[in-house]
């Protein structure tokens, strides 16, 4: 098993810059050591990264469920994500089966887990990750508009979303985040082969139930902004009557469902193309199974 | 002196939204009232700002002193400084003797005012709101790295840059900032005109010294960034021995020089491209001099 490697992607985004160098900065603290052997490391969107945005052409980490077509197959990112999988998914010369996905946000999500769908390796990794960090997890799941993530094209995989933190710009506080997980990460397969790893009876889960749109005028124009008591407010509850936005009048548009929630990505820049002001979580508590652990060490 | 306006300039960097948004919602909010006759309004780069990008060929805002030659005659921003000078400058159809130019910044400026050399009627408009408000005042002169400001084609003007915040990231909290200061800004000229200012004895300042770069490797690339114990403390002292950078090592790089100093713009993203890693400032106290406020009322 000394081979399975964990694939370390960084600046899938090209303007999320923490990332990429907290990478650079690993691979030279660690150099050589054993730690070096146990993870491979790749750009997501070099071209992006050079010119400081997200994408090129499209979303490179919507891109991995795309089919190639005529209007798309000279889609930087969509050549992209098939020489990635090419080269690193489970057929890939450099296969490694498990990939980590390193990103930044605008929202003040703090130091997170998104996991893509229930794959039981997914969460043997994620309840891993909370239990040594206490990282809350954001479970995306039956979005028919958001697919084609990176991880979901690896038989496991997880997002470390780190934020507030803007675009393109460097911020030390989190690149030290960063570098602590990469540096648990690659002592993990390891410590997991040589059952150095107490598992969790449990993992607490942010689940997605939906997202919103900003509030828009008649031209389809944004009207409203996330409200004062909203913004920077991830992981927070809020219930019918909360604060959501606050338009151009100076009114507070309210959540409205009589259902409670935790709103996450709140504000995030890149998702307004998106149409997505934020998104709604429901909490679930899941006990540890003990196949989790069993698949991940299945491969 | 009714004639005389504020020109309102948001959206200079396209990728600085909240004092766009500020804007629209207080244009909205005071709709006829005698405010919106003393202020006139316009989007610095429209054409940057649907793209979210910084500018489309060149920085508008170093691109007020630029000659007009072959290679830059077709530059977006170099016509786009004409057209403003032409439309709103002194001998502009919409002439306004005064501009104030609304930026954000992703450093940690909090709310505060930038100075373009000594004009006696910027002292008085920045001696006014500093009084207001407390703004601090960072005063840009001396730089030969860094000309062509927007506020400097008009006889009196004045930058509020408003941060931390991220590029193309909407916060209401600080669209809130800007509308406190636009609805100042909406009354100024009548209540000058009417005595109802009451100037303060003093103006505190803080004097640009110098620029300095992130330290690069051979091919000059940077190696190191700003310091976790330096970023987001704008406008701190800083003496000889603290830390300005972290490099690739975990190496510490200290300020050296045996003048104290304090740094603003600490590692704004939008400055890496002009090899600007953070500015060092001096204090320095003028009193008030009531030829300042002749000069802005001599118009």
């Amino acid at each position: 098993m000394t081979e399975k490697k964990i694939l370390i992607v960084s600046g899938t985004h090209g303007n999320e810059l923490n990332p990429v160098w907290a990478v650079k900065k690993f691979r030279n603290l660690i150099n050589s050591s054993p730690k070096s052997k146990a993870l491979e490391f790749i750009l997501g969107n070099p071209k992006a990264l050079e010119k400081g945005l997200r994408y090129i052409d499209v979303d490179l980490n919507r891109s991995f469920n795309v089919l190639k077509t005529s209007s798309n197959q000279n889609f930087y990112e969509v050549n992209r994500s098939e020489y990635l999988i090419n080269k690193y998914g489970s057929q890939g010369s450099k296969a490694c089966p498990i990939v980590i996905d390193l990103h930044t946000t605008t929202s003040c999500m703090g130091t997170s887990i998104v996991m893509y769908g229930r794959r039981q390796r997914d969460f043997c990794l994620a309840a891993i990750l909370q239990a040594k960090f206490g990282l809350p997890i954001y479970l995306h799941e039956k979005d028919i508009n958001q697919t084609g993530f990176l991880v979901e094209a690896w038989p496991c995989g997880l997002v470390i979303e780190i934020g507030s933190v803007a675009q393109n710009h460097y911020d030390s506080e989190i690149v030290e985040r960063f570098l602590i997980i990469l540096d648990f990460l690659g002592d993990l397969i390891n410590n997991l082969e040589n059952n150095r790893i107490n598992m969790p009876s449990e993992i607490f889960l942010f689940i997605h139930q939906k997202s919103i749109d900003y509030p828009r005028d008649a031209n389809y124009e944004i009207n409203a902004l996330i409200h004062p008591l909203r913004i920077n407010n991830d992981w927070k509850m809020i219930e019918e009557g909360d604060p959501l936005f606050l338009n151009m009048d100076n009114e507070t548009l309210i959540y409205k469902d009589k259902q409670t929630a935790y709103p996450l990505f709140i504000g995030e820049a890149a998702y307004r193309e998106k149409n997505i002001a934020m998104s709604f979580t429901k909490k679930e508590i899941l006990k540890f199974d003990q196949e989790w652990i069993k698949a991940l060490l299945s491969f």
